[in-house]
């Protein structure tokens, strides 16, 4: 199968040195980073192309675009990893629309688009006959979608419980282990990397409202947005609640959580027995699903990360190389 | 898609009675016990029987046998959840042998077939171009099957590490949570139901070793064998052990365990921290797997009960339903 990669970032090269690295029937005919690219429809090798970027800033000619690509290239599905613009979706959305008009697969680790134009490009993928992924927009290397489509095929979802933000995640479980505030913890994770200079799009519970949209309107084929969700961040987070949460044996996270019996689409801080299995520690991703024959499933993993994500990317793909080389 | 179902234990009735209740697209055609049975081609109200069952002991005509079905009734995919018994593995392998070479999907949720005739049956399967699955044998509900086979696709799973036994992990979060000895606790598990009149298979770690070899054999198409395991049970383990981890913010809990490159394959007590995802309680299963690019994915749920077993049961004939229905 042959793919076309728009975006390298961090998802961008760790899916590239995958598909450089395994034997997994996928050949690049097309990379783009925001300010070059380059095109062969006989496949590039995508170990020469990390180095040039690495070496020239450039990923090949300057006068070649992600949109020349999308629209000119020879592939079957489309790799969008560009940054999200969690406001207008874009250009990401723009991208999308183009391939699948052009009635070419789409794999998107982009919570932009799916957030904001999910019906319109799912729809449109339909009219083409072509398939859209995003497994990657939501708990990083947490196969979350293909046990929703697949594991739990015949359940009925009920509810869903998640801590979808690792930022948070880790704030919380070092103001709980160290007794710290959430100014010293929040400092501490930017040391180590996990959080931005502003931070407000994770500690404002954005990013996990974001991932609950995507999972509310995949599951229950709803149309909630953003502005749906009752949002409390943890930034007022004093390490007193933590401390009265411990007396109890519990502790506090960020939860996100969507019960349409209920109306609640909810991400705020909540206090949880320790022995619960969403309670997980440091950047780490939990996912349960309240389930009619199944019960309670949880799934835990890496929210994060060059690697894990390309791992989502590539399991959408592998399935779209199965389903279009067996079916069509 | 028609079905024919062999066993009316707790899985059996759990099946019938999501087939009865959930549009899925499935009629019964042939429903057998051990003792009595049932067929027509038209389809068979599975609450009818059901409760022709509870009423009499039989769930039809005692000169009909489970053989009878399988060989004569009409149906595209066999449901073979019958008792197992993990010395002999009949009757069940006959009945799954008998089928697959009809050209008849088989969907179980016996273990002993699988444990010591799957690599004969699986070839027996593909000879015939039909599907073998067994996604109820491990874990109960959790879809440890389906999560390997799509959405770690494209992962090498480097090892796995799993609490598989249900009975055990009751015993050994009473024996932590209570200080209670372990026949103490073993009674308690007997007193709800948990453990059987004769403990043996779940407390010395069969039962979690039959499943660790199922996975094994799966994941990385070895044959190996019950008696390869490395096996020790829970029913020498003190009080004075589980406090001296507790000591160390640690607990006990019965790994299921193994990797291929170490050549470890084994089934033992183990001392884990308390804030490890494997750490569940009471009755819950859980696995680790871990792969090369999403790095640790654990999955937790329930390993038993009569509607979450059926669960499994239901995903795997979803699964060959769409991929019959599209494919073929």
């Amino acid at each position: 199968m042959r793919v076309a990669l728009i975006g390298l970032g961090a998802v961008g090269r760790g899916v590239a040195e995958m598909i450089a690295k395994k034997d997994l029937g996928l050949t690049i005919t097309g990379i783009a980073d925001s300010k070059s690219g380059c095109m062969d429809c006989n496949g590039i090798d995508p170990q020469r192309v990390l180095a040039q970027k690495k070496q020239t800033g450039a990923c090949g000619d300057r006068s070649i675009t992600a949109e020349d690509i999308i629209r000119d290239a020879e592939y079957d599905a489309l790799i969008e990893v560009t940054p999200t613009n969690a406001l207008s979706g874009e250009p990401a959305t723009g991208y999308i629309r183009a391939a699948l008009s052009r009635q070419k697969h789409v794999v998107t680790s982009n919570k932009g688009p799916i957030a904001l134009a999910y019906k319109e490009l799912r729809t449109l993928a339909q009219e083409n006959g072509v398939t859209l992924r995003y497994e990657a927009t939501v708990a990083g290397a947490i196969p979350v979608m293909h046990t929703l489509e697949h594991g739990l095929c015949g359940n009925e979802i009920l509810g869903i419980h998640g801590v979808l933000n690792g930022t948070c995640n880790y704030i919380l479980t070092r103001m709980a282990a160290e007794g710290l505030t959430y100014e010293q913890a929040l400092m501490e994770a930017r040391e180590m990397g996990y959080a931005e200079a502003d931070p407000t799009y994770d500690v404002k519970g954005i990013d996990a409202a974001i991932k609950l949209v995507i999972l509310t309107n995949t599951i229950w084929g709803n149309s909630v947005k953003l502005s749906d969700v009752d949002l409390t961040g943890i930034d007022l987070l004093t390490p007193d609640a933590l401390r009265l949460a411990e007396d109890e044996d519990c502790t506090i996270r960020l939860i996100a959580e969507a019960i349409p019996e209920k109306h609640l689409l909810r991400v705020s801080p909540r206090i949880i027995e320790k022995n619960h299995p969403l309670v997980v520690e440091g950047t780490l991703n939990a996912l349960t699903l309240e389930t009619d024959m199944a019960k309670e499933i949880t799934l835990i993993g890496k929210g994060a990360g060059s690697i894990e994500t390309a791992s989502a990317i590539i399991g959408d793909l592998l399935y779209i190389r199965d389903r279009y080389g067996k079916c069509t």
